[in-house]
Parts: C-alpha cells; sequence; structure tokens
C-alpha cells in the first residue's frame, strides 16, 4: 500500500506489546515503611500476615443474648422458652447474658438470641424463635486466622485493606516507591506553555497530559523538556531521562524526513526499536524501543494519538514498574451508538464518543474527528469504542462497551 | 416481622437517597486559582471559555506537500501529476510546498499531499494521488473556536481537559476547595490503632477507610475521634463536626439499647433523622439525617456495611459537595457466578464477589459472608453484584454485572 510505505509491516497491538513486555527488563522497586493514612493507592511491597486471629475472640455478631443454643429449641412467638438474666462471666444451662455487637461470648454460651426476639421482664427474658449452635457468632479467627496473607504483595492498596491491616493492629505498612517515568516532547514548532507563541507556533501539551496520566496511575513524572527536530538533541535529551523507569517521547514518528526520534533512540544502544507501526487507529505510527532494558515508548505528536498510545501500551508497563500484580479496569458502560461509524479493516480502531443518558439508558455519540490532532475531541468525547480489525465499523443502534476516561454527565432522573 | 421490629418501615434505597439529597443544602464551594499541574482530578470552577481559535492557523495535520488541490486532480501512481517545490511563503498554481505537521498552510495552497503519496526529484515532486480541497488541512478554529466553552465549571479534570485547556495558551485554572467531611466512630468497645488492645476490645477501623474512600473522592476527611455509647458525648463530638460540610458517624444505629447516634442527632436540631432503615442488605439499620441544612450519614459499626453505606448515600453527596455535575462510574465486568446464592426479597443485596480471569473469561465467586462484620470478605472479594429486591439470590452460571472496588488479578494469557 502506497500511503504505508514509511512502515514495512505493522504489528498488531497484542504482539506489539507483548514482544516489549518481553524485551524490557522491569527491576523491582525499592521499599520505603509508611503509615496507613499515607498509603492509599500505593503498592504493598511485603504479604501483610496476621500475627493474630481476628476475631481475637468469640464474639457476638448482633445486640442480643447470649445462650446455650439448646435451651431455645422449640422457642416461639406463641411458646416463648424463659430465660434468667445474668450479670456473671459464664453464661450456663438456663441463663442468658446480655451482649452487644463485638462483645465477646461468655463463657457456657454457644450462640447469641437477637433482642429482637426477646422480651425482657425483670431478671428474665423470654425467647421467641430458637438459634442454632454458633448463630450470630463471629468465632475467632474465621475473619482471618492467625498466620494467613491478609494482604498480598503487590495489591494497590484500597480503603479496604487498610481497614483490614489496621484491624490485625499493624500501624505501618511497606509500599514500593513510586517509578519514574521521564517524558520528552519533540517539534520545531512546539513552545512551553510558560512562553510566548510565535508565528506558525503552538503550545506543547503532551507532556502535561501524559504526566497528569502517570499521576493518575501512581507514578512519578520527570519533564525533560522539549527538543528540537535534531538527531543529537534528542539523543541527548533520552540520555538525561537514563535514570528513570520509564521514557517516554512525543512526535518525530511517522515516516517524514523530521521524524527522528526511532534514528536517535537507535544511536543509544540495542536492541533499539523493535516494533515501529501499529495496525491501530490513530496512534499507527507509535515505535517501541529497548536500550540496554530500559523501556522507551515513541507516542505520536498529536494529543489524542499520544493519549491513546498511552493508554495501550504505557499504562500496562507503568502497572509493573508500580509493582503491581492486579489489572486496572477503565469503567466500562454498555450504550446504544446514536449513528454509523466507519473503520478501516486491518487496524484496531479507537472510536471516541461522548456518553449521555436518557430516559435511564446510555447512548454513545460518536464525536467527529478529522484528525488525531484535535484536542477537543477527548474533551468532548468521555470514552472510546474499540472496533476489532475485522470490522468495518460500528452500526447505528448497536450496543457497543464504552471505556470511560472521563465522567458522564449527571441528568435528572439519576442520582 | 418480629425480627424488625425496630424498623417500622424499610424505605427503599432512591427512595431514601432522593429523600436526602432533597432535603440537605449543599453549598457552593470556595473557588481558588491553581496551576495546570495541580489542577489533575480538581473540580473546575469556572467554564474555561475559548480566548482564540485552536488551531490558531490553518495548518497541516500532516507530514507532506502544501497544494492547491486542483492541480492534483486525475493524479495516480501510474501517471502522476508534477510540481514545483517552491520555498516562498506562498504556493500558488503549479507550486508545492513542503510542510510538516502543525505548519502552517502557505497562501495559495488549500489541501496537503501525504508525503508517502509523492516523489521527489530535485526541484519537482511527483503527486501520487490526488486530494480534495481542505484535505489534511487542520482549519483555524476546528479544534476550538473563540468564545466557545472549552471545559463546563462541574467537570472533573481529567488530563485531556488540562491538555485542552494549557493548548488554549491557559497556566492556571479555578478548581473548587475541597469539601471537608467529618467522621465519628461510636462504641464503647473501640480502640484507636495507636493504643493498646484491652480485653474484649478491638481496633477501629472505619475512620480510616471512610477517610480513605473519601480522600479517593477528592474530599478533605477530618477526624472527630471514637465516643462511647453515650448519647451526650456523641452529640457533643457531633457539635464538633459542624464546621464542616458532610458528618458521617459509625455504630450505634441499630435497634439495640445501645443504639444512640439518631437519638443524639435528634438533640441537636431539626428535622434530624429522617430515614432509619434501608431495604438493602449489608447496611439495613443506616440512618440519613438532616440538622438545619447540615448533612448526617449514619452508617452501621460493621466494616462492611460501612462500606457500602458509604457507597450507596455518602458517594453521591460527596460527588455534589465537590461541585461535580457528572457521574462518576465504577469500572464495571461481565462475568459469570460460580456458584448459586441465596438473598431476601424485598432487600437491594450487595453480593461480594471475586472476580478472576480464566482462559480469558471473567468468573465471578461469591465471597461467603457470614456477617458483615468479616473485613476480610471485602479484601478477599474485589466487586460487588447488585441483587435487585425482586430476585431471591443469583444462579449458577449466570452472567452479571460486577462493580469493581479492588483490582483483578493479572493471569499469563492477559496483559
Amino acid at each position: 500500500m502506497v500511503r504505508l510505505k514509511g512502515f514495512q509491516k505493522l504489528t498488531s497491538i497484542d504482539e506489539a506489546l507483548q514482544t516489549f513486555l518481553n524485551a524490557v527488563q522491569i527491576k523491582k522497586p525499592k521499599m520505603v515503611a509508611t503509615s496507613l493514612d499515607l498509603a492509599l493507592n500505593r503498592v504493598l511491597a511485603e504479604d501483610v500476615i496476621a500475627k493474630e486471629d481476628l476475631p481475637r475472640f468469640d464474639r457476638s455478631a448482633v445486640d442480643g443474648y447470649a445462650v446455650r443454643a439448646r435451651d431455645t429449641f422449640g422457642a416461639s412467638q406463641f411458646k416463648p422458652k424463659v430465660l434468667r438474666v445474668t450479670e456473671e462471666r459464664e453464661a450456663g444451662e438456663g441463663k442468658a447474658k446480655q451482649v452487644w455487637t463485638g462483645n465477646p461470648i461468655p463463657n457456657g454460651a454457644d450462640a447469641v438470641v437477637m433482642l429482637e426476639n426477646t422480651k425482657r421482664n425483670g431478671d428474665k427474658i423470654e425467647v421467641w424463635a430458637p438459634v442454632t449452635p454458633a448463630e450470630n457468632v463471629s468465632k475467632k479467627g474465621e475473619d482471618i486466622a492467625k498466620g494467613e496473607i491478609a494482604v498480598k504483595a503487590g495489591t494497590r492498596l484500597k480503603p479496604q485493606h487498610l481497614g483490614l491491616v489496621a484491624a490485625l493492629g499493624f500501624s505501618k505498612v511497606k509500599v514500593f516507591e513510586p517509578p519514574k517515568v521521564a517524558i520528552l516532547a519533540t517539534g520545531n514548532e512546539l513552545v512551553s506553555i510558560s512562553e510566548e507563541l510565535g508565528e506558525g507556533q503552538f503550545f506543547e501539551v503532551n507532556r502535561l497530559v501524559l504526566s497528569a496520566m502517570c499521576r493518575d496511575l501512581g507514578a512519578e513524572a520527570v519533564d525533560l523538556g522539549i527538543a528540537k527536530d535534531n538527531v543529537a538533541e534528542i539523543a541527548s535529551k533520552l540520555r538525561d531521562g537514563f535514570a528513570t523507569d520509564v521514557i517516554i517521547t512525543t512526535g518525530g514518528t511517522s515516516v517524514g524526513l523530521s521524524d527522528l526520534v526511532p534514528e536517535a533512540v537507535n544511536t543509544l544502544g540495542k536492541p533499539g526499536v523493535i516494533v515501529h507501526g501499529v495496525a491501530m487507529r490513530p496512534a499507527m505510527p507509535t515505535a517501541l524501543a529497548v536500550v540496554v532494558g530500559k523501556p522507551i515508548i515513541i507516542l505520536s505528536g498529536n494529543p489524542v494519538a499520544a493519549m491513546i498510545g498511552f493508554e495501550v501500551f504505557a499504562r500496562p508497563l507503568i502497572c509493573r514498574t508500580l509493582g503491581m500484580v492486579q489489572q486496572e479496569f477503565r469503567p466500562i458502560v454498555s450504550a446504544k451508538v446514536t449513528r454509523k461509524v466507519a473503520t478501516t479493516l486491518g487496524r484496531k480502531t479507537f472510536v471516541r464518543v461522548r456518553v449521555f443518558q436518557k430516559n435511564g439508558e446510555f447512548f454513545a455519540e460518536p464525536v467527529s474527528a478529522k484528525g488525531s490532532g484535535m484536542i477537543s475531541t477527548v474533551t468532548k468525547a468521555n470514552g472510546y469504542v474499540i472496533v476489532p480489525e475485522n470490522r468495518e465499523g460500528l452500526v447505528e443502534g448497536e450496543t457497543v462497551a464504552v471505556y470511560l476516561f472521563g465522567y458522564v454527565e449527571m441528568n435528572g432522573s439519576n442520582v
């Protein structure tokens, strides 16, 4: 095909990613101890092992009376069993001891009758419903047993993990230090947003967008600045990024004469560029390189293509450099496509759509995108639909899965 | 029903939430100007309006030659059109001027031929394919026109919004100050994780979990400490929270004698508790209160019930106090249920499940949960399935939507 003469072959996304991940050396990140309130969304570096049983003792799961279950057998509202309320630490035959949720089960008792199923008369209670042994009792070690792994290394710590770790009596955990991702923009026409625009120039925004995407994942972004379209300058700035874990570049990766990033990367070491040209749209000119084990992701300079390229290639790599052993998903909604969209056979296409809600149903309106340089398409859109290589588009009215990268506007009917 | 004697009536989730949101007064948060790199995930306080067109000039969307489209009509690889390459600022009839992606379209030209569709011979080029007028040109104002709203107030700023704002030449935006959420735990048996455990006591974890959930949403958490089961003490600590935007309590909201939070809240002002007892499981004893316009969410002391109650009632309220006009979704995966689960008719049930992947398919394994006090159920689980009121459970093998609150473990076949 004439229009692809710059790429001898387009690699599929899956193959490109697999080749790349296999070629990079991901070093184990450093650990640091941190207090639980600062550990939210960090990645756990060492298994948390229960140092004792949780609960620490058999405890009541409800408010009520601890009893011997067999003393309640046959009880009903019409034929209640009567038990004597005790204040002692024991509660044997014929006795009931009042307990609140969480209280220890007294010796002699083996179940708890819920308060609602009793009636108190002085120092006696009527029991209106039977309980079976262990009913309404949280047994010692039932939540987590001593020696069990409570939270596995490689877990991104969400609120519930912090809660479990705290319940076990730990006030600190070991987490991984965040990886560093260096970002270099290239292009003669680019100006930093803090500067004045000259004729024919425009503001460079990819470093801001991609560093925000890195921070959303929990990585630290390092700014390598803007390089002119010059092999030596690009190579020199890339070298500044070698102390980091991942390098990302934007621009200079098409088939034009000024597309010099792959060339600059290849001057830095072996194996250099291992994938150039991916069967996807946008972001076809994406290149993936490895230099002495260090991953370099070479993205298009078009902001939309850069974002999609990051999503597909940088996100899974960065999750690994974070030390994660888990997959993160974007929110997905099922929505009906509002109009036909044509895509190209042989390209996995990321169609940007605006999801909105109407009468409780979700709709996905394709955002017309003339070029992947139109950054407003990713702000007017709040998600994308992936059209596989073997389809030529989307049909009006078809139901698709939309991967949300933004939010959906509230409408009256929905809270 | 005997077991519900404490609740005269259970309110449905939808009705409870609507009643609550209608009764609270949400005050507009304060604004603050912030630089773009610090604005990620903050909520925009004022519309960002384009102060000029984007692009600022007609520019090339590709690398190639700017030409007059009609000079290329009829061109093919076998019958190329030949044009003269010019270095001038103009490119009229019979001329072609080399341009890189983003370069201004020179006067006289109205389209760009991609580099791949040309062959250079000295100061001439062969054009191998025709272009139509405006082809490969990003027109001035096509991305965003001057005066257009680029990003609406109430938007949570994701990387792409920052990119668009930067492309428009703004280096700061006005965002809302985060709302404050005060959290009070209640219960005689609770001990702070920094303290020593006595007999029959356990560590209080709800403040940590709920404050982490608040921070995940972008709100600030204020710790009101732990109150004993005592109306006066609870009321006094609640008063400390009145300077905040939302108050959340845990514990003391069932039908036991020690369930004193609703009583304490009602001493503080009108209307007090407006919902007590919700047709859901877990979190049935949740109560919702408003005191002089201030929202108070009274959650169960069981950590799992507290999390689900937060999810259902606090999350939509906090999004409003953040100033958001958008809905946030949790990631959802479709998965097959691995075994039958029974639920109670008339209760919307939140079944915790562990989603895992096998041979490319997702499965949801229900995590057995004896009581909502078992915090490990929410760490062993990574999501929940909502079983509606009119169903009695889930059937083995049925496909369900799982709302993920954690991550899914990676498996070999998936990257």
